[in-house]
């Protein structure tokens, strides 16, 4: 990673674990129930945070105060967090295992499992509303899509896609729809929350959502090559299930290189859209760049 | 059942279901998946439609238009039936029968269940940000209480602590507090909705968030009690199914005449509230009455 990136990367970062560490509710709050500790576990710990970091780096192109990015960031972060803990359940994907630790319904049990993606999901929306630095219109701009991206008509669409689509021949067409919904929708929008934040034009979050778009696909697309090609220990995840699950990939439909050509084509898309923003829009284009080099 | 209540009722009623019509997608939009289907099968046929009527009510008691009360109306049935969907999964209540139909994980599958209640749950905050005709600060506010009512510090975490607390024996400060949490919080955010939909000042909001304190109290307490007295066909629930559980209830801990005098005393409770708005409150009072009123 580049060392200007990985700064960047490490600060952001860690503001955003800070927001969640006081956006979720104390270990205990729900005692004798274990919802507090497990909403924790679920949340805090070893993510990326590439969504939230894409949202405070999104208000920054723009020129805008990445404090004020802080709750929609925390707010991306939540439905991301509550999609896996769902995703990861027997009954969808089965895993035992995520960011290297043991998943929520392996830590906890089924039951606190649904329940923390469920307290999750409200909780995004709840720290936007709640946002009081953010103007009222603002926050309802962002509710607003972050509803749009996340429901039956984006994340939770795709979801129910890949999962239709197991163990069936699918074509390109079906495979980028099921990618657009289940991971390019809030990719998206966690790029033009952040624009939102920093109050910007319409055509200025346009631009930042068309971005979105691009390293939305280079990010899926690497992620099924990874799951070829890395190895379990640097995923934090099992390598090779979704091969094992005969799932449809970008590499088990194009092939490796010409999948890895095609994420770099839409890196280069992506960047294409950044050129008005100048110098404030460094810090997306080495998140663009990173996103197909990263290793897990 | 009072007739004008009848008459109130089935036309309020067939608004919301209406309202959840369009709000719904189309049961093929996510094809091949079933996501669409099974989201139409959750939620439309043979609900009370309790939360928004009282919504409607709300509304109607502080001098609005009751159209205006439409999105948020259907919004807490969102939640609401989310809430069912999820309870009902085999790692949670188990339940096979709901509303006298197969619960949603029987006639569809699990996974499809869980995504179900997940895109219901985004579902109801889309349809506030959307309702373009109520003006942003009213529409914010809405999100506002609606984040806090169904989250970890209401309906989720109560559902939690009921969970955590099964075969266990409880003291009544306990079992209201999960009532509080369970199905008090998103009962009376339903009426402040209303309220705020016919933008009410403050001071009204409040009142009728106290009605709505009042008798969510009132209606657990007779779900309980209808638990042991009702039967299944009414019910279109498997009637027994608490004391088959050992859930804490209040029959269990207080006898079945206490427990109808205490419902009675939160009705009334509930009315005193009502005082200030006259004949508008009229709906209001008399779905009071019949909350502990009815069979099923």
């Amino acid at each position: 990673m580049e060392p200007r990136l990985e700064s960047f990367i490490k600060d952001r970062r860690s503001r955003v674990e800070q927001t969640l560490e006081v956006l979720l509710p104390e270990a205990d709050a729900l005692s004798p129930a274990p919802l507090g500790a497990a909403l924790r576990y679920a949340v805090l710990g070893s993510g990326k945070r590439m969504r939230p970091i894409l949202v405070l780096a999104g208000c920054e192109a723009v020129g805008g105060d990445p404090d004020g990015a802080l709750a929609p960031a925390a707010a991306v972060e939540c439905i991301h967090a509550y999609s896996l803990v769902h995703d990861d359940l027997p009954a969808l994907d089965n895993d035992d295992l995520r960011r290297g630790q043991p998943t929520t319904h392996k830590a906890y049990d089924e039951a606190t499992a649904v329940l923390v993606g469920d307290a999750l999901q409200t909780l995004a929306f709840q720290a936007i509303a709640d946002a009081d630095t953010l103007p009222v219109p603002v926050r309802l701009a962002m509710t607003r899509r972050l509803a749009h991206a996340a429901g039956h008509a984006g994340m939770v669409g795709g979801q129910a896609l890949d999962l239709a689509q197991e163990d069936r021949e699918i074509g390109m067409e079906a495979l980028q729809r099921i990618h657009r919904l289940k991971t390019g929708a809030l990719l998206r929008t966690s790029v033009e929350l952040g624009a939102l934040a920093g109050t910007a034009d319409t055509e200025s979050v346009d631009r930042l959502g068309a971005y979105g778009r691009h390293i939305g696909l280079a990010f899926q697309i690497t992620d099924d090559v990874l799951d070829v090609e890395g190895d379990t220990e640097a995923l934090g995840k099992t390598a090779g299930a979704d091969a094992e699950h005969h799932k449809a990939t970008y590499p088990a439909l194009l092939g490796l290189e010409e999948s890895k050509r095609l994420a770099r084509q839409e890196v280069d898309q992506a960047l294409e859209w950044l050129t008005p923003f100048g110098e404030a829009a460094e810090p997306l284009r080495a998140l663009a760049r990173y996103i197909i080099d990263r290793d897990h």
